[in-house]
């Protein structure tokens, strides 16, 4: 592939959501691409990425775009991967970069699997830790990376230099990228991710259906609004990463729940002990997060951490 | 009682915490009070209270604070009230307003029904539906009711007059208030506010007992942090208050726990139309909530709102 500034000659986003919208954005601010060109199913979503300044180009089908990419950013939700990549092995170079930004990686490998008859060397799966309850082109932001978190999750034929391009390009937007496997991937976001967002959306659900709903949610505090902050995501984002990544969320689910029977045991045996050690242990724990933040510990972790 | 610009003359805060300091702070700064006492049996909070002139007075006895009080506000953990009405019945004037700002409804008047022959004219449980996961003494702030709520939950013998003196303590905090029967308070906090407490505390345990917890956090994106925010508040203050209402949190739990077996069914069955569906109601149920707040419809609310 062409390389310039050490990133690509022609990149090309798929899908101009806010993760893929804000990506064009900061490729292209950069200027570290010859050529940002982005696709959408959407057409007003393609003109608005264009009239927002997105993008270079936005042709008006998957195979305009794919012609002649050096590097491939597959931006649509979890469950649209495969047919991308479909699209991808029939009308993109054979030595194209490809990678993807779902919240999930084992489903995108599997459906590379699915697709291709080997795993291509160029692909290189990778993941953003970062979003917001906003979503689509409108809320594209070129800095929405900067200080964030990128998981990379190579296959065992990654190329380097595949893994260097996507790597330099994440950088170049300001995020800090490390490389993981993909079930260790998708373990600790069903944890750290998936599940807080079921229990986000499952707690708003709870309260809508008590009988004088609305008043009950008049009475709730600052407290409530910032714990379902996550509960206003993107319905179809989030009904395909809990498809795509259902095995570890069960199991996160599973967990949790037998730490709330243990929970509401103590409370029904009005047991005050367990109840202040349970609440200390949450408050120490979180307490110990907060400042590895503040002291960028994190970017220092080294769970199965492979390819940095 | 003496009254005095619409409040009393003698206001007593018993127990100088985050609640309890914030309101004779603004009481004291109000000028509506002669004077404010407070008492806290930590020593050090005192003093405390007194350097950040919150009170006027700290007296180091609970019999010394009490003695001479028009207008009596306990302000501490939800199952210490019931020592302090006690001593407020041994040591108080017989005809003091009597307040409290414990989070559980119930549980105070029920302490109340053990300590008293009957429950005095000058008894008006209430609740600042405001707080931080801040707490103790310097964290008090004036300013802290600010257009927040207070639910009142007088009893069927409750003097008018009191009532108004309460109302009117709050309203110079700049609070609006309410009232409501108690056992409706508790059900509603249950579900807006205990609830979501108890799975803030549940999900960051769950996520601290798993092998390589630390790295797990780290890989914790904004989301989590706004989602876990609850889970650093007081222990002591929460062991009290999921003891006081285990009633009514019980069935918050249970109703709560049916809607993930729900859920967990629908990701179990890769059911993707009934995931969208019930995150969808989730999103669509939180902007009407988020309109809510913003329009001020939440201040007209009718929910069993008695004495308004």
């Amino acid at each position: 592939m062409a390389e310039r500034n050490g990133l690509a000659d022609m990149v090309v986003v798929i899908g101009l959501g806010l993760i893929g919208g804000s990506l064009a954005a900061s490729v292209r601010a950069s200027g570290a691409a010859r050529e940002v060109r982005g696709f959408d199913a959407d057409a007003a979503t393609r003109e608005r990425a264009l009239a927002r300044g997105l993008v270079d180009a936005a042709p008006a089908t998957l195979a305009q775009a794919l012609d002649g990419a050096s590097v491939i950013v597959i931006a649509v939700p979890t469950l649209a991967v495969e047919s991308v990549l479909a699209a991808v092995r029939d009308g993109a170079p054979a030595n194209a970069v490809i990678t993807d930004v779902a919240s999930v990686k084992g489903s995108v490998l599997a459906a590379a699997r699915r697709v291709f008859d080997a795993l291509p060397g160029g692909l290189v799966p990778g993941h953003p830790i970062a979003g917001s309850e906003r979503s689509g082109v409108d809320a594209a932001d070129p800095h929405l990376f900067r200080d964030h978190r990128v998981i990379l999750t190579p296959h065992a034929g990654s190329a380097v230099e595949a893994v260097t391009c996507v790597r330099s390009m994440w950088e170049q937007a300001g995020a800090s990228v490390v490389c993981m496997d993909a079930a260790e991937h998708d373990r600790v976001l069903a944890l750290t991710s998936h599940l807080p967002h079921v229990l986000a959306f499952t707690l708003v659900n709870t309260l809508a259906r008590q009988d004088a709903s609305e008043q009950i949610f008049g009475f709730a505090a600052g407290g409530f609004r910032d714990f379902t902050r996550i509960a206003s995501s993107d319905p179809v984002m989030w009904r395909d990463i809990a498809i795509a990544n259902r095995p570890a969320l069960l199991d996160a689910l599973d967990v949790f729940s037998s730490a709330m029977t243990e929970l509401r045991a103590a409370i029904d045996a009005a047991d005050g002990d367990a109840l202040h050690a349970a609440f200390t242990a949450a408050r120490e724990a979180r307490e110990r997060y907060l400042g590895m933040l503040a002291t960028g510990m994190h970017r220092h972790s080294t769970l199965n951490v492979e390819h940095t």
